[in-house]
């Protein structure tokens, strides 16, 4: 790395030769194909988790590589102009990919302006408070993009199949998600919400990596073979968020996920999109430039 | 990037041939040339702003993006183990180089498990609780690296410099902070305090330099120019600083700064020797894993 602002250093490393406008239709394409329409009812069986959309698995790597470069300049600008932030909403089952995706996708990005925040069984505190009050102190600054992984779709989705809150709780947070993103995005926040889509098989195959690789055990938990039990149940669930909570205004982006390679390269030409879709600007000095003088 | 877990990734893409014997050897020594050794007084006035310790700029970089590699493996162990953390402080003079040497060092992290804060002016809450409490708040979780950019130490550094606070009240500070840090340290905190080191002909060059590029004119401050009047004030708060928080639970390191490539260097290199001293392990599974059985 040089020591000139990240946005000018990517820019200047990214050949001028690569051919970018056949990939960039291809993204855009992604963007749209895997997008939610919001009202729209969606069944996941008729979703393919091994869809990879015609992408080898080379191309994509290289891609990904071109999006993780743009997506470091365009943070650097989204810090420049610090007036509005992005929100990354990941949801999945256990072994779906979250936080493989934190690390393959966003690890190029600055940590100063990137917040990630997990989401897990509620402190007593949190608990005394309503369900999104622990989410909306989460949520990233201006000039910030902040990732969730979990968010408050778990007081729908584990709560909900677990029956933790009665259903004349549960069922009435849809439409309360709905306008707390709605005040968000009206507030300056982008928002981006992915779910991870794996088959049941795929998280058998995962499970066993797990168990089978001892540096892997810390990852192997009680809570991911009991839920499992209830993979029908979350599938169920997960169809309701997504056919309820995918909006104009914080759309739901459904993932094929079974080839991490496929999944990584489909987010980060997603949130790529997004964020050039904002047109960043740099924000001016508060000071009259050109009557600074250096002593 | 692959699909498997980050610190196999890396391992597998650092070339065998890599000449790394004698490197080690020399930042091993930058870790020991850079501590302020405790009880030492120092006098930024001999120490070079523009030291290289023999580093070319071509092999700086290349060794920099090794480290970098180095340290996204160990901090994938240090969340595997999740039971230390570790928290590194920046300070500097405006334009010293902190948010510089947070992007080019630390960007390769993994954001999930990397946690930065900035200590601007405080907030009237903030300023309602003693000058630590904040700061206590902030401090890395088990398993995290801690970035503090600016951090308690402004708490005897501007505030010494413009008197914010009694002088009977900020002189008792340094003690304060080092039994603050001392139980941080005695709880599972390693921590590494970098004082950037760059010259006041240096400065001027990069605030002129700032002025000069409409796309960093978002960068310029009146504050910067406002406390470059107090410049001898803030180098004696800083050798006050250095001499007496320098302590074996939490060194301080004056990392010559104005070669904006070897401070990167400098610093990754001591980050990573760092991490590498914790002898990290993957920590077991809370289950049996022979009795698992996947359904």
């Amino acid at each position: 790395m040089g020591d000139k602002a990240g946005a000018v250093f990517y820019q200047q490393n990214v050949p001028a030769s690569y051919p970018v406008a056949g990939r960039i239709e291809r993204m855009k394409s992604f963007h749209e194909d895997l997008m939610v329409k919001p009202g729209k009812k969606v069944r996941l069986s008729e979703l393919d988790p091994n869809e990879t959309h015609g992408w080898s698995r080379a191309d994509a790597d290289e891609e990904l590589e071109r999006l993780r470069q743009k997506m470091y300049g365009l943070q650097y600008k989204l810090h420049a102009e610090s007036k509005r932030s992005l929100l990354i909403v990941l949801q999945a089952t256990d072994t779906g990919g979250k936080d493989g995706t934190i690390r393959n996708v966003m690890s190029g990005l600055n940590p100063q302006g990137c917040r990630v925040a997990s989401f897990k069984v509620p402190s007593s505190e949190e608990l005394a408070h309503d369900f999104l009050w622990r989410v909306h102190r989460a949520c990233p600054a201006k000039g910030e993009i902040g990732i969730f992984n979990r968010s408050h779709y778990g007081d729908v989705l584990v709560v909900r199949v677990h029956n933790i809150v009665p259903k004349a709780v549960w069922s009435k947070r849809y439409e309360q998600i709905n306008s707390f993103e709605k005040i968000l995005a009206e507030n300056g926040i982008r928002i981006l919400k992915f779910f991870l889509h794996i088959s049941k098989e795929e998280q058998a195959e995962r499970l066993r990596a797990r168990i089978e690789d001892p540096e892997r055990h810390w990852k192997v938990s009680e809570a991911d073979f009991r839920e499992r039990q209830f993979w029908d149940d979350y599938t169920e669930a997960h169809e309701v968020v997504l056919s309820k909570c995918s909006t104009e205004w914080a759309p739901w982006y459904v993932i094929p996920a079974n080839r991490k390679w496929f999944r990584n390269l489909a987010v980060a030409g997603i949130v790529v999109e997004e964020l050039e879709s904002m047109d960043l600007q740099f924000s001016k000095s508060t000071m009259d430039i050109s009557k600074i003088v250096i002593e």
